[in-house]
This record gives structure tokens, sequence and C-alpha cells, in this order.
């Protein structure tokens, strides 16, 4: 096979006992724990992924749009498929009421549009701003609704700040969507994203929505919410170097190394989602040694300083580990100045993706 | 169509203006213009580029790896099809040879491995690292290397500055770059990437080889640099909201806003390439308008600021511009404090694209 050690090792198994645990976090009498699916499964593969979930028992899945949203059923005609987009036009419409997709409205035009061309009475996710301020209906628009074409399965709000635990936001939102209990007091409630299932059972309402967790994202030191890790990323070893003189290494001449360094050259960069902010940043990690960045992150090439490999690892090393269990995601993410998921939706799909169970 | 308004336009016909007056920059009668289409035409779709410059009269592609060296020879049987990642095992000679790829060879490794499996004189590119310290053979080994399997069709090298007209590297490289031509007097040589074609005719040699200029991006801000725009990238309005009471947007309550003001809720976000560092810094473009991105970059969302709308824009309008002809990708990837190039290949596949001639 071409380009061998350069793959994406996505541990399936870890993603089925990470919902396990999260599933048994929550009251399983009262709450169901959903899988969300979107943006591919967080950059991951949706089909695999959400077969996997399948398996382990879950039944309710929340995607990003109408083309995800097919990929899911492909896999699972049982299962429950909510669309965050919702319903946009009437063309939309027509392929959730023919699928059973359950779209989640979030503003009136959405609703304005299932009132006119709906042609029976519609399940929807009817969802609310309580905090967040980017999707969803504001409360005070509660009682203009005209909510007659629509069968609201769960009324949603999505949290802010969830993963700073004491950010008073979380309460906030809290109190705003217990309020909607008062008008909604037959309808079914869903609030918690992933670091509203840690944030206490008052946050779980009848269903919860992990994300991140699924796929490995610590959403807190703590540990009883430790994830597995599901994400692997390697590169092959390209070329071996080591230098006559003193000279720059990588574009604009940012890092110098002096005769006698050793460079190893690996064959990913920032198009295979190595971001080039990790440049002189970050490290991988090959067969007990950290080695660090250095220079600026190319298209499809780094180099890494070899000088702590002994001689024989560095001439027969072919593989190194960027992303795995020596490099959590989390570290990568802080060095990247960005979130977890931004690292897992960058990992590009140019990548040979292995599938483990 | 399902998202219509969230799509990426490719200008076929501006890459291959951008082409021509690149290769109207060199002497056509010394130097050939060739292109690079690696990292699958740096994220913009190798097929239907390298069709697009084999029909600009291009024979010359540069490309990654050997995955790529098949889509470009399925658009061309004629090209000539250059591999910078080399040739690494038997099984990639073997598929070398069979096709008539050309594999730059930028290290002493992969010689030996042609001089010992090679079943005839193979074509090669010989690599050297005149100072970029990445790829490419040091000058220091020249004497010791066994070329007698090899065909070399261009010495090359690769400028680490080029893009910093005065920076010393570039002299310095051009010097060690000369040296070479003694010992290989009847080779042919090629040097420049785009911003190497800027540098003068000196720089030229036998072949240029282009890649980021080809798909717009500005080397410099001199007028005769200037290359034409490529990439549109537009997103679909989802959600339209006028605040009720004074309230924070986006995760973690990074921006705040006033009751009666205005947002737009767009259905793109890092996932699609809208990188999270974009974060209340970039703005997007709809009607005559510049609209400001506020709070946090979500995977699948980002507000912007609507209260400059007159009102019937706000509620009509469909789709705005990320990136295009009003926001260049060279102003956003000043915001994303990265290089042009990683815009470019950071759009995701998951969005539609158009390529239009």
């Amino acid at each position: 096979m071409l380009n061998n050690y350069q793959y994406i090792k996505i541990n399936l198994s870890n993603i089925q006992k990470n919902y396990l645990k999260l599933q048994s976090i929550v009251n399983p009498k009262k709450t169901i724990c959903s899988a969300v699916v979107k943006a591919n499964a967080y950059g991951l593969g949706i089909s695999q992924i959400a077969q996997t979930l399948c398996n382990a028992g879950c039944k309710d899945f929340w995607v990003t749009n109408l083309n995800e949203a097919y990929l899911v059923k492909n896999n699972s005609q049982a299962a429950r498929i909510y669309v965050f987009q919702g319903v946009n036009s009437v063309e939309e419409l027509n392929v959730i009421e023919k699928n059973n997709f359950i779209p989640v409205v979030s503003d009136r035009v959405q609703l304005d549009l299932i009132n006119k061309y709906s042609k029976k009475k519609l399940n929807i996710i009817l969802n609310f701003d309580t905090g967040i301020g980017r999707d969803g209906i504001q409360v005070e628009e509660i009682k203009s609704l005209n909510l007659a074409k629509c069968e609201i399965l769960f009324v949603m709000s999505h949290l802010s700040c969830a993963e700073q635990k004491d950010h008073f936001l979380n309460k906030k939102q809290l109190e705003n969507f217990n309020i909607l209990q008062k008008f909604f007091p037959n309808s079914k409630f869903t609030f918690a994203n992933s670091g509203g299932i840690f944030l206490g059972s008052k946050y779980h309402f009848d269903m919860v929505r992990p994300g991140g967790a699924l796929y490995g994202v610590n959403i807190s030191t703590d540990k009883h919410a430790q994830m597995l890790n599901v994400v692997e990323f390697y590169a092959s070893v390209l070329n071996r170097k080591v230098f006559y003189k003193k000279q720059y290494v990588g574009y604009n001449a940012t890092h110098e190394v002096k005769k006698g360094d050793k460079i190893l050259i690996l064959n990913i960069g920032y198009y295979d989602g190595y971001k080039r902010i990790l440049s002189s940043k970050s490290k991988v990690y090959a067969k007990g040694f950290f080695l660090p960045v250095i220079g600026v992150v190319s298209m499809n090439m780094i180099a890494v300083d070899a000088n702590q490999l002994p001689e024989s690892i560095f001439m027969e090393i072919k593989s190194v580990e960027l992303i795995g269990e020596k490099i959590t995601i989390d570290e990568v993410a802080e060095l990247a100045n960005t979130d977890q998921r931004e690292v897992l939706t960058s990992l590009s799909n140019s990548c040979r993706r292995i599938y483990t169970s």
C-alpha cells in the first residue's frame, strides 16, 4: 500500500465505551442518552460511527443537515434523526416528511413554513435560546408561536458555557429552561450537551446530547469525567538528515540547527490537518521519545528534532504518533489555541482511515 | 437542492489566466512554466484543475504522492508528473516505472532504493537543500552520490524565504544553486516557486514551479504581482434574530448584545474550514455591507452583527460572502494569523463546489 505509515486510526470500540459511560451517568429510567453525530461525526465518519452507536443501543441521533440525515438512516431505519439546521425550504420539508426526519425548529420563519406547507402534523424539536444567543427562539416570543401543525417531541435549548462548571450562565440558562416547563407541561425536554452531563442531574431532563465526549474530548480534568481516547494520527518518516553545518530549517528561516544536528522529515502538514499554528510548538512521539516540531509546518511536511534518538531508531523508524495515547487531543488543542473539536474536524479526508473495533 | 446557498465557487478561468500571466513573466524560449497541483491542488480539486491547466498548455505537474499522480494522469496521458514525496518502497518504484511518473529524490535512502531495485535507468528530479533545511540532499554529499541508475531530468531546490524579496537567504540559496551547475553541466535546473518567479529572471532557470499564485495567492503587494481571485465561499442565512434584551452571543459568552440588536446566523463554522481563530475578528459581506463576526465560531454556525442592514435586506437575504472579491484570501489569512495556503487547504470537502469556466 502507498504511504503506508500515514493514517488516522479511529477506535470504534472506545466510542461505544464512551457512550455507555455517558449513559451510565444519567438516570436510565428518566433520561435517554442520544448521540450528536453532526459534522460527519466531528469529522470522524458519520456512517461508521452511527452504525457503532446503533450497536451500542443508541436510537437518537443529531445531525447537521439532511445530507447527514440520509447517511444515518442508511445505517439504521429505526433511528430517530434530529436535524439541527431545521427546515428551510418546501423541498427540505418534503424530504423531512417523506423520511420521518425531525427538524430542530429555531425560529418563527421555520414555523411559518411548516404551518403553510406541512401536509400533516409534523414531529419537531422546538429550540429556545435560554442564553446562548445563537440559535433558538427567544422566550419572549413564546406566546405568539403558532404550533398548530407541530407535534413537539422535545423542547430543547443549548448551553453556552457548560465546560466552565462554575460559570454563572449555566444556572441562569437552567432557570430559563425550567420556566419553559410551565408553557409545555406535557412535553419532554432536552438540554445537556457533553458538558451539561457533568453539571449534574438537574441538567439532564428527558434526553442528553453528548457530542465531543463520545469522541474522546475531555470536558474537565475531573477524573470521573475522563473519556477514552478515540483518535490516533500517524505520519510516515520521509527523510532523515544529519546537518553538515549550521543552517536554518523550514520556511522563513525561523529555526536554526547546528552541525551534527539530526532531524526527521514527516509526510504530513497543514493540508492533512496538522495546523500551521503548531509550528515550533508541538511535538511528536516515537518509540519512547518526544520529538519537538521545529520550524514552520509546511503544507505536506514537518521537520522534527531527532537529536535524542539513538542511531538505530533514527535509521529504522518509519512511523511517528502525532495524536494518540501519548500526545492527547487536549494537548494539541491547547497548543493550537483552539477547542479539541476543531482539532478533530480539521483532520483531512485525504488521510487513510482505519476503523478498529 | 439542499443547503442551496452554502457553496465554494472555483473559477477555473482565472486559474488559467493566472497560469498564463506567470508564464508570461518567464522567458518562453528558456523556461518552462509548470504547475504545482499537490495537496489536491491546494484543496481545490486536482482533477478539475489539472484538466484546466492542460487546456491552457501546461504539460508539467507537481503532485504530493502517487495517489495524486494517478489523478493527474487520468486527465492527461501526455503530462509529465513529478512526485514530491519521491520513491519510498519497492512497491512505489514499480508504480513509478509502470506509469512513467518522475520521483523527486530528496535523500540517499531513495537513491539506494533506485540503484538496488530499478529495472532500467529511471527519470528523476534530484532535489538539493540549498538552504531550506527541510527536504533535499545536502550539497556536501554531492560527490558520494551514486547516480548510475538515474536519468536526471532536472536538478531542483526549493526557496525558503522567496516571499520576502529582500531576505538574505534568497541570494545565498541562489549562489548555492548556481554552484550545483558545475557538478551537473548537462542538466536542466528548476528553482523558483511562486515567490521565486517574482525575484527576477536569475531565479527562473529551465523550469519554474508556481503553486499558490495559480490559486490567487498574492505573493507581494506589488501591483504587477497581483493574481486573479479564484475562490468564492458563501454561506446560507439560517436564522435572523432581533434581541429583546441585553444578553451574550455564542459559546463562552464572549460577546454582548443589547436590546434591539440584530444578528444573522449563518450555516458554516470551523468544520467547513471557517477557522475558530476568526472568532470576533473577521467579517462577511452582504449586499454592500460588511458584517462583523461576533462571538466564537461554532462547528457549524457563526453569528454576524446585522445592525447596519436595512430591514428589507435583513429579512430577505439568503446568502453571504465569506471569502471572495470583497473579502480576500489575503485578509482572511492575516486575521487567522496564517498563510493564505492554509485558508485554501482548510476549506472542507463537505461544502458543495461549483467549478466555473
